[in-house]
């Protein structure tokens, strides 16, 4: 009976977040967190930042207080601040102390908008990476017809060997487990047209190795136009290609929801069907929401470190809170622990 | 006086027709040689493919028949070729047929739909690269938000050293000229986010060459996200990058068209807003018709080799046609080859 509490306190998620972080902070993050807590009830935070303000923002987002425990300072990293200088000079930042507080323990994850090359320094020279992994990538989900997938690395390392990406492989396999749900992860690697050359001698070597260890359920090369089509579950790339395919996807998107909105402004016929239309495209283009796909993890590190978009509002940074404590909930570390363990 | 023939001669441009190419050959090569002669009155095409298909499908199309010459072979392409093996084997294809004509000063370009690697193999074996440029590169037309811009490679060399980006900008500079218009194009290098790690040390290297040498308009890097900005006039890559965004963005097209589409399905409303709007979307979206996207060219060969793509339709394919008319009488490659030779 003594144990009880115990139990009952590891299975409360505690996130840390950095509340100083992205182009519409506090605010935003705050928001963020109320519109989280109503529909979750189980959460603490630790809230990092200026005491007044977040009082202030407390107040006006209607937070309860016995949920959330504020750690005070002054101090935050900026979006031009240089990770290489703000490692040593931004101890005491909101965005530093915030990871801090995930390496000892006190929370299971930390969910910041800020400065991405900051946080991704500060968070490996910090959580340090999980052994067996040499390079942690960025991961994120991203919308396909029928569902989604899971793609790395984003941006972390604009170059890659071949193990860097079968690394990417595993670790993308237990983020797949974890955040879709999905018992046996397809994987594949990105790859270009296979009627012109196939591809480098990197995707190559990476391809073999995959291919014959069985290390995980590899499917073969991917080409960029098969990414929405729901072909494997998980996209493995070097951060270069990743974070081009990223951006383009996030361009042509806005170039189609322009070119859509130039068809409705046409006439008056158009603007007319756009007022009836308007409720069935926002249901069908919501499960598409980039806001919805909000957040990053930078996978491989000892502790969940999730990236929130630097110009997230509210109901973004509420969903990076989500993505934040999936991972911790489905214990997606431990997976990747194994799944290394098992092919060392 | 005497010389009044051999002008006109000269002006009247030639293009040869591989009509075995692609998956809707030859029907979608004959139709679209018939859409594009009813715009255009002066060029003369030189067909390549079996003589009593072509002949019934002439009459089918209502082509003039001396505006055509037929050039009888049995022999194709498949899209299952290897590039390797047909280059040996494929002498008498319809596809090198069309390339040798270029080549012998009979045609002043070659139109196909047929298996991109050959047609890159054996274009680059029978016309043979630029004095000064190492290799060739794919490069297209892709629409942005408020018009379009070139990029290149977009697959022909998955790994590039710094003197093949440069070369590709001086290439992407000329096809700007020639292609869009533009009086003094300004070139791009795709990169990663300037926030994370500042990209690999081949567009380091490629940026600081075009910055110090002021070869072309060097606007600097871009990102994945700024292609459909107008940022730039012309994107250089690597072949592998680009491959991917290129493909990347298809499918994101593809994607929002199908949520578009979910959307006036949702409900009665939406249904009849989609039967009131339908006339200005189509009008919005025909500007970004990949059919009107429709080639491709292998720049830096000696010889215009335009690639239209292999599930073209007959408009599709009339506008390669149109694509290749472009680029043979804005004289792309007198342009490169003086770029050159101004920087050598």
């Amino acid at each position: 009976v003594d144990q009880l509490p115990a139990i009952i306190e590891q299975e409360r998620v505690t996130i840390a977040v950095d509340v100083m972080g992205g182009d519409h902070a506090p605010n935003s993050c705050l928001e963020g967190v109320a519109i989280f807590m109503r529909k979750n009830q189980e959460v603490f935070f630790k809230l990092f930042g200026p005491e007044p303000k977040i009082m202030e923002l407390l107040e006006r987002y209607q937070i309860k207080r016995d949920r959330v425990e504020i750690i005070h300072t002054d101090e935050f990293v900026s979006s031009d601040d240089q990770p290489s200088a703000i490692i040593r000079s931004g101890r005491n930042t909101s965005m530093r102390l915030a990871i801090n507080a995930v390496k000892d323990g006190v929370a299971d994850a930390v969910v910041s908008s800020g400065n991405t090359g900051a946080l991704m320094a500060m968070s490996k020279i910090v959580l340090k990476t999980i052994a067996g992994i040499d390079r942690p990538a960025i991961c994120t989900i991203m919308p396909s017809i029928n569902g989604s997938f899971a793609m790395l690395d984003l941006g972390a390392n604009p170059s890659c060997d071949a193990d860097n990406l079968v690394q990417f492989a595993i670790m993308g396999d237990a983020f797949a487990r974890t955040m879709l749900g999905s018992p046996n992860p397809s994987v594949g690697i990105l790859n270009i047209g296979s009627e012109i050359v196939k591809g480098n001698d990197t995707v190559k070597a990476a391809s073999k190795i995959l291919q014959d260890s069985k290390i995980v359920n590899f499917y073969g090369y991917i080409e960029g136009d098969d990414l929405v089509k729901d072909v494997v579950d998980v996209v493995v790339t070097d951060g270069f290609t990743g974070n081009v395919a990223l951006k383009t996807a996030e361009g042509t998107a806005r170039l189609c929801r322009e070119y859509m909105s130039r068809g409705f402004k046409e006439n008056l016929l158009s603007k007319l069907g756009y007022l009836l239309a308007k409720g069935g495209l926002k249901k069908a283009f919501d499960k598409i929401d980039h806001r919805y796909y909000n957040g990053a993890i930078f996978l491989g590190l000892n502790g969940i470190a999730v990236k929130s978009h630097g110009s997230a509002d509210a109901v973004a940074f509420a969903n990076a809170i989500k993505f934040a404590e999936t991972l911790v909930k489905g214990k997606l570390n431990q997976h990747i622990i194994e799944h290394i363990c098992r092919n060392l």
